[in-house]
């Protein structure tokens, strides 16, 4: 694990992209109508939103359908207990970083956590 | 025009409802990271999006293309000046209101605004 | 009640605008980190976005503490039940429009509605 | 600089975490609508924002009132060319990350970077 001039490794690159963007999409996202005919649209759109970022070598967005509790009009608003993203982030060719949001429903959070780091060359 | 107990027409509720859908939709997806590939899905996602709420009967959503300035990871974020947006309201099978948003380049402004509003029966 | 050369009446521009304003602050803010310690600065920040919107002449935003249910972490994001905004907005000095988003619990949902349109002149 | 069971690292987590913050804030708040006057809430409403999430020890919002060009209506929305952030976090007492957001204008983006990382001991 090599330095950087300024200290900062290809690895904190990688896991600090692989923030941005469970942070990013939770908050451009959370708040969308949908509902169970629009699911799969809104899922393809927001992996497609992800997977153009810089670094993103994959990414799988998954709404629980379950948890889709439609109001009177039919729908309801994408929140934080729907989801379940995994990003993978490459950087540099050197280090890929798994990454995930999925709510944990004893915590009552939608916690984001590093899955797995694997460095290479 | 018949006034409801309250004062307020269905014209009044039409007009309201279609106003609701273009602020929600511009302040929702505004920041949505897109590109030339990914656009047509963005598209559709917000017009999705929109299509479920109550009292929409038609929605037609354009990204314009040719401003969509990219950086250098080749991608942009969704803003007020790429976005063409109809949104037709159907209230009570009484009134139509025809709506739309759009960039006014003079003025500088993603403008919205009323376009038609029919009267039923 | 005068028509405009496109049909489209003041009174309707107003509870246009009306509506915009809420789906727009609605649409912005859900999902915002907040607790009981940041909550007021919150409400006055999304206050002055919306008075600084066109037509706006009074905005009321309250956040209900009570429905605050902080995570783990001390703290929740800002979600529609727990809303209520008053928004009066005052078109060509003519038209006055009260509207108002609060969470409706037995609907399970934030209703927007039109409190009042008052005419002048 | 000790792996735990799974091989991610408390550097790892910080890292992770202050990206998180910086993609949440920007995702967030990007659109909203702003003028001269009602800029300093703004960036106190997002600091705050911040400051309740889990390890940040420290966050700093600058909007450039320099690049705020008005609309006819006197106010614009927030957007990526105006944001300067800088957050601090702290992981487990032990690893301090120095990040920040700020628009690069040879780049045309509002680049997300790790300034420094400090371990403890």
């Amino acid at each position: 694990m090599s330095l950087s001039e300024d200290g900062i490794l290809d690895r904190d690159k990688a896991v600090f992209e692989a923030g941005i963007k469970l942070g990013a999409l939770y908050h451009q996202f959370i708040g969308t109508p949908v509902n169970t005919e629009t699911v799969a649209e809104l899922e393809k759109a927001i992996e497609k939103s992800v997977s153009i970022q810089p670094c993103v070598s994959f990414v799988d967005v998954k709404i629980d359908r379950g948890k889709m509790r439609e109001n009177p009009f039919k729908y309801c608003e994408l929140s934080g207990d729907m989801l379940d993203v995994k990003v993978v982030v490459l950087y540099n060719e050197k280090v890929k970083v798994y990454a995930r949001v999925r709510y944990e429903e004893e915590m009552g959070y939608p916690l984001m956590r590093i899955e797995k780091v694997s460095m290479f060359g």
